[in-house]
């Protein structure tokens, strides 16, 4: 069932990205919105820039009507952190499934996280942003970042793995190092685009791109 | 000469790395050692984290002791990316340029930083942490992070095409390319290490440089 497949072969105890159970229907939506509003607000000043206060502000709502939502502000960064990776896994990986194993998913996984990245150069990107904040933070936030992300490069490593059992890629390659360089070059067209402001960024991530998987051809 | 060489070859604006004059060499001293404890403080903290006050109690001195220093906070934050600066310039690009131009020249660049990255694996590196605190935000902090990174890549850039001019890369390498895939595997590599901590990160990084250079040999 490919709607698993981030999550899949993975330890127990990273598949934790399962929302408690809700008291009414209109609650989860409030709940929903809330954290819609926090991942709008956290990609652009950080989660350590999420407070219960300006979100109440944002919401309209007062800080007590947002706090019932989240036992702490922990819980609603981490919340953030799962609301990102469900959505990273709608547009980026759920989609490339449809796509036959080897290149052509390994290619879908990779446009597909380009396409994603280009929207993030003007809105900023939890994944990177947060890997700052959190780098010498341990707790939950930091764990359900280290873990959303380790599902993502796990799930890649499987589509370069799979492109060398369909003969797609040659037998030697190494499938960690390709998946490796492929989050290398995301995160300098990431940093050249964003901050620098290099025009020729995302065309420089996709050359490189290229440059990978002809090293891999059979 | 090479110990401007980071400065050359850059637009006249781009070569403002200059300090202000001092007024006393016991002066020089403490400002000095107040920039070297703030350059500490931002790697762990970032840039943003610094402040007036946590400064003065690191160095025990007044608020208004520390402040007499400094403009405002902004001008310390610059002071500090200046300072990174000049330290970069000395252990990464300084020592290289002893090595002959070409490949000799451009490996022991890449040796270099892969070293100072090993260090700040475990400290943090304001060229990175930077770029996230200063992405949206303009002002005279960004614009002197943007112009380090941009001496840095230049300097970068120009060992490249020596080592196309002397033969050692071969002349249709295109030499961008290949410094936006240096770039590429640093911050990879600092990810990695750093926030997910994992341990073949250096190895993976060093493997990519091989690679790409033989991509480009003749």
């Amino acid at each position: 069932m490919p709607a698993l497949s981030i999550v899949k072969n993975t330890a127990p105890e990273d598949v934790a990205f399962k929302r408690r159970p809700k008291n009414s229907v209109k609650g989860q939506q409030t709940k929903a919105a809330i954290v819609d509003a926090a991942l709008g607000l956290a990609t652009h000043i950080g989660l350590e820039g999420l407070s219960i206060g300006v979100l109440a502000e944002r919401m309209q709502m007062s800080k007590s009507g947002v706090f019932a939502h989240f036992g702490s502000r922990e819980e609603l960064q981490v919340s953030v952190v799962r609301e990102y990776h469900a959505r990273f896994e709608d547009e980026v990986f759920q989609p490339a499934m449809q796509a036959p194993r080897g290149l052509p998913r390994l290619r879908a996984l990779f446009n597909n996280w380009m396409e994603r990245t280009a929207i993030e150069i003007d809105q900023g990107c939890i994944y990177i942003s947060g890997a700052i904040e959190f780098e010498d933070r341990e707790g939950p936030v930091r764990e359900a970042l280290v873990t959303s992300m380790t599902l993502w490069l796990t799930a890649l490593n499987r589509a370069v793995v799979q492109a060398l059992e369909t003969g797609d890629l040659r037998p030697d390659t190494d499938a960690s190092q390709v998946t490796f360089e492929m989050h290398g070059l995301i995160l300098t067209l990431h940093y050249q685009a964003r901050f620098m402001r290099s025009a020729d960024a995302m065309t420089r991530g996709r050359t490189s791109f290229e440059h990978l998987l002809a090293r891999c051809l059979p």
